[in-house]
Formats: structure tokens, C-alpha cells, sequence
């Protein structure tokens, strides 16, 4: 972070496209950015050109942009959990709770006592909670789908495996909801999706099918108790979460087929 | 589960004080156990007899009880977290949440598909949403302390460790609370309490810390945008989630000191 | 086992190549199948025909095999690790001792006690120490590398991890050696291959750098106190030591590039 | 280390007894300690007055030391392992083998690189073979008890797991010898240790056993074909290898009973 704020417009002067990874360029608004990144932003004006690299949601502008902002793991995994629901008038924008579970790889691969083995290994653990830097740009996707302010409770966790992210999505429902219903919308949403595959009835998301593979494995159920829905979205942290985008973009961008390099299944076990 | 039905009424015929660790004399309400265990109660009457052992909660009620229903591993850790705020009136009964992450052992010793190690390590994984047994046990404690009935929606996960048990508890609240408030309010409720430790401000509980311990760590975070309390809990799912917690209650009914025998630290790492 | 032995047969009949995954057709000597294995073996013809499928060792007749058996993992990470120096009359034969270390995969998915994960987890253990059946296997090869009968002393081990696999191997020298000459003997001794990579001074084999790839890399010490050569060889059980292992007999049978559909660098971390 | 090796002195001169945990009053020769740990010893007086901390070999002499050695974690599996066969005339003491296996928690808790949950897991790596610096201290024992110079090949070996160690030593037999034989041995020379268990026939040792203990499991088998002794020895790295022997020394020099503090059965899973 911040590096990418100074190299960025070289390179784009230069004539090259730019794919960032980092955080930079995935706020629309320099305000939120300083709020939620204590420095103030040094280039607001490409900020309005970047393009938000979900193709989910963004392919036709990611396929002319010249700068696009790789999302962050947490926030590829809680878009496409919510996307198909957040512009309904069936659901309580107001109820979004967002809890995840990521493996120790998230954390990057620098010397730190909290990222040992020894601290992580057999342990389950909240942190940042309510206060995660991933917050804004979910919340900028959720409100621009929703055309409205949607603001989230988001909780993330670390648990001791390498890779992987489970995102659980709760939701309330206005009206009641089957589950089948729910998870047809969602199949319907998500039809032409090479890479998001919709769980059948009574399956919920596990990260383990989707190691070392580009998928979004999302799973629906409804609590007809409490009239809830409760969404969850499995990727793998490094690919779909973060390289193996990257080259999804990067196809899009090319104008070639968008899941060059990509078709590959993942591994089991 | 069921083959304590059977067995416990002779010990009790036999003066045998009895701490049941199943799931069978939990319930207070033979229709509920029906609904959710799919069978009917044997003994519907004994229900009235039994205590449920959780000492913070029903600490005297233990001391002169002849039967004493041991909690759940789940149960103990989110109503741990719950119980000082439900009584409260600054909080929403209807929007309570709850996010859990177990370790493997919790599925018990059978030979199984599913807790193979090669099936859950490197993978985190939803099951029973909104479906698990544990979710009325919850609730009639919960119903109990609130003194009106409150539903939960609970999530249960599996995470790739052996033991441990993290609950992650989301409640809104009515009114502006500070998060210095909140843990005052915690630190309060849990004074007097041996294996309660309410964790200072700005941390959340991690099951490492109260690994091959009778401890039960909460963390509490309020989310101010959403004006929300989340909680975090934290047990050793085999201790303070189990056979700890029998031995505490085998204490109790005995008159000697709740601590005995579970007067260690836990290891770590 | 033993079903390949009965189906193989009728698929040669019918024209059929086959590279059978099983260890039935391993072994050439019907008696020393008997001994290991325990029931006597129903095709003793065929076993002269079946060609033992490790390219670096059989390339040429595999090519040319209508029967091609695929080497277990331990034999193949073993026997790549001696290959280079059993032709040597600088080793002492009588010597060979090896340690090898498994990922749990090996075990096969079927629901046993013995590989939940609560048993495996934070847990090394030795087994079959001295009597497990991938000896003969592993011998027949050294015996024929030789030209004379060798013997070795096979140590398996259970580490806690899905996949992976690191042999290390012991051998006397009757010559002083320096590691550097050593190394360089192996360099040139695997310099065609595409899957072997020997490792430079000082650096000893990690099954992790060989995760989700067909690689076997090879690490060379030499203890001159004791005048003993120390390989350590490490692949991923489930590709080199399996599947993968079987493509590349595959091609080969099939004239096509020996490393079609194995040009993967695996996965890190 | 080396702290140690300046502190100590000032403790001893106060009247102090010192358990010293680190590694600079383990050898009694200090060429041999500056040849395997680089620098000078700055008290080679006071090492002659250590006593290496092993109570199942020096017991009489610790009661009575005022300075204590601790050993190493791999030095105690491997000095227990073989103590009762060096002294026999029926093995080849110039065969032995000693592959280890241990868990990262025996890095020690620095922020590094190679100790990151993401390195370490799912992977089994070889280090520092024939030059790790346990080795001095473990021929040093192992000659004391030979009455003659004992080298060893030594390979230590990370898995991914926080604690426990496993041992397996290899040694050759100068006759033929039953496994009911020799585990009879075994169990004769540990007949009256606390912490010594010796597995019955058929079994080998497993870390996972011991863990959290100060137990020390032993498994012993034959390899009849190849008339070598392969020996395991399982011990948690923390606690036999560490702090638990630690206080079974301070119990033998405070002449209070040898298992004060240590009678703890372990946890499993």
C-alpha cells in the first residue's frame, strides 16, 4: 500500500494498463480513503478512472480500463455472497452482518511473531473487528448495487490452515423466503459465471473445494425461525481473492478468452 | 444421546447423583426435545428435576441437585457471552446472531468420512446452518434470563484443529453504548466468577489461550456505525465445553471447592 | 488390490494399455508376491510382461508396455534417491537404511479410526517399521540398479499434513566423498530428466516446494565424520507418487511429450 | 546461549543452585564446545562441576549438583532410546542412525521467516544433517555410557506441528537377537522409572501420546532380515525435552519426590 499511490501514474503515462493488487485505487471517494487509511490520497483524480476489478460485477468496464484495482480477498468473497440479494426489495439492507474465516496466508509473508506456527497453529481467533480496512470498499460495492448507503458489520477471523476463505453472509429477509427460491435466484444471478458455482440445496460453502482454484463456491440456506438468509462464500485467499483475478482481469483487459489459465480444478485433498 | 434416558433413572433410584453429559435431560420442555431430537422424551417428568449445569448461571441450583444435564460446548460459549446483555433493556432480543468455529473433536471418536484428516485440514466449512440441536438449548437459556422467549439464528463451522471452540455473538443494541461501557458491564456480571477472564480493551478471545483449560475467555467490541455489540468467546470445547465443566459441577454437588482439579493454566503454545 | 490382478487380463485381451495404479503387477517374483501380500498371485505370466512405470529408470520399455505398473509413493521417492549411487563400488550395500515421512493421503479415503483427524493432528508416529509391503517393491529395483541382491531397512513414518512425502536415505561410503563430488554425480546422473532437480550445497529436500507438482527434488549430504551419504528426497504422494507418475507413463506409452499436462510448478505456499 | 555462560558463575558465587536451560554447561570438553559452537567457553572450570540433567542416567549425581545442564530436547529422546543397548557387546556401536522429527515449537519464539505458520505447514523438511550442534552432547553421553568414543550420523527433521519429537534410532546387531527379547531388555533397564514407558510388542512410538506430558515412550523392533535395532523414542519437546525435565531436576537436588509438579497424564487428543 501507498507504493502502488506513487508508481501507478508513471506507468499509466508510459501507455501500459495496470492491474493494482493493493489497496489504493479501490475507493472511489479520497475522504473514505483518509478515514479509513490515515493518509490522505495522492492522486484523487485516477481515482474516478480505476476500475473496481470484479468481473462479477464490472466486466464491461474492466475490458476498456487502463487501471484496475484488484479487490482484496475479504471483499471478493462478501461481494459475490451479496450482490444477487443487496437489490431486492425483499431484504433489510440495514441487518448486513458479515462474518469471515481466513487462513494465515492473508497476512502476507513477512517476519511477525502473530503469523509463527506455533502462535496460529491450533487456535481460532477474531481480529479487527468492526474496524477492518476492507469495510469501505465492500460497503462502496454493496451501496453502488444497492443504489443506496449500505453500511456492514464485518468480523474477521484466522484460522490455522495456509489457504482459504469462508465468508458467512446474514441477512434479513422482509418477506418469508424459501430456500429453494433463494438459491434458484442466486443460480439465475450468477448463469453465465465461469468461475461462481451456486451449492445445491443443503450444501454450505467449505474452502476446501475450492483450493488452488479461481471459484466462488456459494451456499443458501434461510432460517425460517428467524426469517434470515445466510449466505456462505468459499474462495481460495490467493487466487480468487487475489492473483488468480488478477489474470482474470488481465484476459478481460486483453480481450481474450477470460478464463485463460484459469481452467484449472483445484486440488482435493 | 437417548441411552442416557434409559440408564438414569436407575441411578437415581440407586441415591446416585448423576452429571449427564448427552444431550437428554437438557431440555426443559419434552415437545421441544421431541421436535429437534425427533423422538419422544422417556421421561418427561425427571426433565423437571434436572439442572442444567452451567455454574454461572444455575451455580446454587447445582449444589442441592440430583441430576445435573452438562451443556454443550456450544451452548456454554455463546450463552457465556449472552448472558449478561439479555436481561438488559438496551439490547434487541430478535436480532441476535451467532457465528461458531469448532475444532475436529467435537465430532467425537467414530471412524467417519468427514473428519478424516485429509478431508478437513486446509479447509473451513459451514454445517447445520440454523438446523443444530444445540440452538434450543440455547434459546431456553436465553428465554430464561431474558424472562420472554428469544430465538437465535446459529451457524456452526468447522475449522482444521483438534480442540477449541470460538463463538462469535452479535446483538444490536437500542441506544448508544460505548465499548469501555460494555466490557465494565461484563467485567461486572463475571467478578466473582473462577474461569470467566473478560479480555481488555481492543482484544478479541482466541481459542489458543484457553486451550487444555477450564477457562472461558469473552472479548467485546461495539461496532458504533451499526450500533451493534459483538462478542467473542472462547472455551476449550473438551474442558470448559465438556469434562471440565463436569468435574465444576461434580464439585459443586460434592460441596468442595468449584476449582478443584481444574486449577491449571492451559498450555501454550 | 488383488482386484486388479483378477480385471487386467481382460482389458490386454481386448487391446487395451494399462497403467495399473495397484501393487499386483510390481513385483516379477510370484513367490515374493506371496510373501508380502500374502495370497498367492493368479497371473504369474503376466508378471513378466508388466514393466515397472518409473521413467527415469524403465523410459525405454515403458514406451513400448502393454502393462505398465505405477510405482508406490515410498518406492518412488526411495528409489530416485539411490538410483544414482547403488551402481557405485564406493557404497557399502549392506548399508541402506531408510526414514521416510508421509503426508496421511497415503492412507487412501475410506473411514478408519486411525486417520481422523483428532488422532493424526500434532503427531509424528512410526509404523510398520521393518515389515511394510513397499519393501520387496523397492529392492527388486535397487537389486536390478545393483546387479546384485540388496537389502534395506524401511522406516515409515505419519506426519500431520494431507500431502507430501520426504525419504531420507543412508548409506555407507567405503571411500571418502566430498558432498560437492556428490552432488555432481547426481546432477549428472539426473541431467536429462524433467522431473528430477537436484538441490544445491547445503540445501536438503522440503516436501512443501514439491506440493501439487510431479517434481522429486533431491537433497545430498555427506557425513565425513562418519563417512556417510545422507539423501533426502521429497515429492508430493498423490502426483509424482501416483496420478502424476501414472500421466507420464501415459505419455510415454502414447509417444506424445513426456511432460503433457505436467507443466504445473505446483503450489506455494 | 552464551548468557548463560557469563551469568551463571555470579549465581553459583551467591549460593544459588542453577538449572541452566541453554546448552554452555552441557559438555565437559570445552575444545569440543568452541569446535561446535564457535566461540571459546569462558568458564571451562566450572564445566567439570555440571551435571548433565538427564535423571534417568545421572540421577545420584544431580541430587547432589549445584549446577545442573538441562539437556536438549532431541539429545534427551535419543540418549533414552539407546542408553540400555550402548552398554552391550552385541551391537555395532559404530552403526548407530538417528533420524528426528520435531515440532516448530523447538525454534523458539522469534519472528522469522522460516518459522511462519504458511512455510512450516503441510510440509516435512530435513535441516542441518551431520552438523547439528545436539550432537557433541549426545556422543559425549553415549560415550560415557560405552566406556568408549560413540559417533553418530544425526538428522534432525521439522513437521508441522507445534510440540512434540520423535526419534528413531537405528543400530546393528552383532548377533541375532527376538524383539521379545530386546523389548524385555528395555523394560528391565527402565524398570523403575517414572517416566519411562516402554510399548508393548507390535507398537511404535507416537508423539501424539505424549504430548503435554513429561512421559518418554519407547517402541522397539527388530529388523530381523537385516539384524539392526530400530528404536522410537517419543517425548513432548516442551516438557521431557524441556521445562518438565527441568523440574524433575529441581525436585532430585531439592530431595523432594522426583514427580512433584509432573503427574499429569498429557492430553489427547
Amino acid at each position: 500500500h501507498t507504493t502502488s499511490m506513487e508508481k501507478v501514474p508513471d506507468f499509466l503515462k508510459g501507455g501500459t494498463k495496470v492491474i493494482d493488487l493493493s489497496a489504493d485505487y479501490r475507493l472511489k471517494d479520497p475522504a473514505v480513503f483518509k478515514e479509513w487509511y490515515s493518509v490522505p490520497h495522492q492522486q484523487p483524480a485516477l481515482l474516478k478512472d480505476a476500475v473496481y476489478g470484479l468481473p462479477e460485477i464490472h466486466r464491461e468496464k474492466i475490458k476498456s480500463a487502463r487501471l484496475v484495482a484488484n479487490p482484496g480477498c475479504y471483499p471478493t468473497s462478501i461481494t459475490l455472497a451479496l450482490a444477487p440479494v443487496v437489490t431486492e426489495d425483499w431484504v433489510d439492507l440495514s441487518s448486513i452482518i458479515v462474518d469471515s474465516k481466513s487462513g494465515i496466508s492473508g497476512a502476507g509473508r513477512k517476519a511477525s511473531l502473530n503469523t509463527l506456527f506455533s502462535e496460529v497453529n491450533e487456535g481460532v481467533s477474531a481480529y479487527n473487528i468492526a474496524v477492518h480496512r476492507h469495510t469501505p470498499e465492500i460497503e462502496q460495492e454493496l451501496s453502488a448495487l444497492a443504489k443506496t448507503n449500505v453500511q456492514i458489520s464485518f468480523s474477521p477471523h484466522l484460522v490455522p490452515m495456509t489457504r482459504g476463505m469462508l465468508s458467512t453472509v446474514y441477512i434479513n429477509l422482509k418477506h418469508d423466503k424459501s430456500v429453494e427460491n433463494l438459491i434458484e435466484h442466486f443460480q439465475k444471478f450468477y448463469a453465465e459465471e465461469p468461475f461462481v458455482r451456486i451449492l445445491p440445496l443443503g450444501e454450505y460453502a467449505n474452502s476446501h473445494f475450492t483450493l488452488s482454484s479461481n471459484f466462488c463456491d456459494i451456499g443458501v440456506q434461510v432460517d425460517k425461525r428467524n426469517r434470515r438468509a445466510i449466505i456462505t462464500s468459499a474462495i481460495d485467499n490467493l487466487i480468487k481473492g487475489a492473483s488468480g483475478q488478477a489474470v482474470q482481469n488481465m484476459n478481460l483487459m486483453l480481450g481474450i478468452s477470460e478464463t485463460t489459465g484459469l481452467n484449472f480444478p483445484g486440488i482435493f485433498p
